[in-house]
């Protein structure tokens, strides 16, 4: 029942029947603080999601990709506002339906509800695994462990042992969700490149998962699903 | 249909029915990368959950409380091992249940689902508001961060303006948590209750979230519901 192909045929047999938006690469979707009028299911597209401060830094909280809901804290009633400021990381479309459909949808239909907790509880273990990466100390553990997160929750396997992380990304974005300065950011990456570990075209990073597992020290051997791998067309 | 009543209702109405088992202070629940035998639905206590490297460190990424699963990621199938090491951090007792019962309660009964979906939600944007913090370069916005974000997982109001985190916190936990040293912490800690923004007593802190407000700085004033603050009896 938690196979990827069932969530992903629930979620779209429902999203379906709703017009849709579009948004190109750098426009904003929902500024931070605003009470949206809908919610947004992904059709296409990389979402970023950020904490603007007030001096106009944005700091990357997350992408959210194909099937997400945004903004998911109002979607859900947790919060009355945006909590955090929503951008097109790259073109967008997006499925739009109001609050109250998507939540009557929710509350009457089995296979939609477990859908979106197997989305969910995918993006909540993907979040535990980057609170991982980010307390890490060392530069170069941390971008392992940032690696290993992206392609947990944005990779898509191309071959045995080899994922393909579908949201394209800069050296100073990777700089930016690790903590880490620009500098360090491009050393350690190019150490990376040079173990085969990783390779990068047109911003899109490929892993080289058995080697970057061999060189992380911890008790951890999850055995991954590959339903955890996030399906990206 | 998502006020926190309905979801608590719904989620012990089924757990309930389950025998139960009692793990004291410090007692391993789940080791990492352990096959687990049953799923555990938090009827009292507070889990920690950590990864273990090959040296023996453990490193915080989570605390589990009342009516969460652990571990999270075997029982919605993400994984077929225990992702992180679980300990009781305090004393705990948990609703024991197969796993093949707790995925057929969820398939069948859509106000389970839901509920499920609604903590699920919870965790993962106090999970967003973990990030947030651990991506802060300062130790002191760091942790009026890391202050926001108890509160709003693990925290209930005891009155307007001010949170009580029910879970004991260590000056040492803290600085896990944050990634900062013992040392920046315990200073950094000694400014926020010299501003009166926390108090602490044996480990329990209280935010006076009005005060904490005020120092962020950030454009974010969400309008949490109180449906976001966790209730913990």
């Amino acid at each position: 029942m938690y196979c990827e192909e069932t969530t992903v045929n629930e979620l779209k047999s429902f999203y379906r029947k709703y017009p849709t938006i579009k948004f190109a690469k750098g426009e904003v979707i929902f500024q931070q603080n605003e009470v949206p009028a809908h919610v947004y299911a992904i059709k296409s597209g990389v979402v970023k999601v950020s904490n603007l401060s007030a001096d106009g830094v944005d700091q990357l909280i997350s992408f959210e990709i194909i099937d997400d809901i945004v903004p998911i804290c109002w979607a859900f009633s947790k919060t009355t506002k945006a909590l955090f400021y929503y951008q097109a990381y790259t073109d967008c479309e997006f499925y739009i339906m109001s609050k109250e459909v998507f939540e009557a949808h929710m509350a009457n239909n089995v296979g939609f509800a477990n859908a979106m907790l197997s989305r969910q509880v995918s993006s909540y273990v993907g979040n535990m695994l980057q609170v991982d990466a980010l307390e890490k100390t060392r530069a170069y553990t941390k971008l392992l462990y940032t690696f290993r997160y992206l392609c947990l929750r944005y990779g898509r396997d191309i071959r045995r042992d080899l994922v393909k992380i579908y949201v394209p990304l800069t050296q100073q974005e990777i700089a930016n969700t690790t903590g880490l300065t620009r500098e360090t950011t491009t050393l350690e990456l190019k150490k990376l490149r040079e173990q085969k570990i990783l390779s990068v075209r047109r911003k899109y990073y490929t892993v080289d998962t058995s080697k970057l597992n061999a060189q992380i020290d911890d008790e951890y051997d999850p055995g991954i699903d590959v339903s955890m791998l996030t399906k990206v067309v």
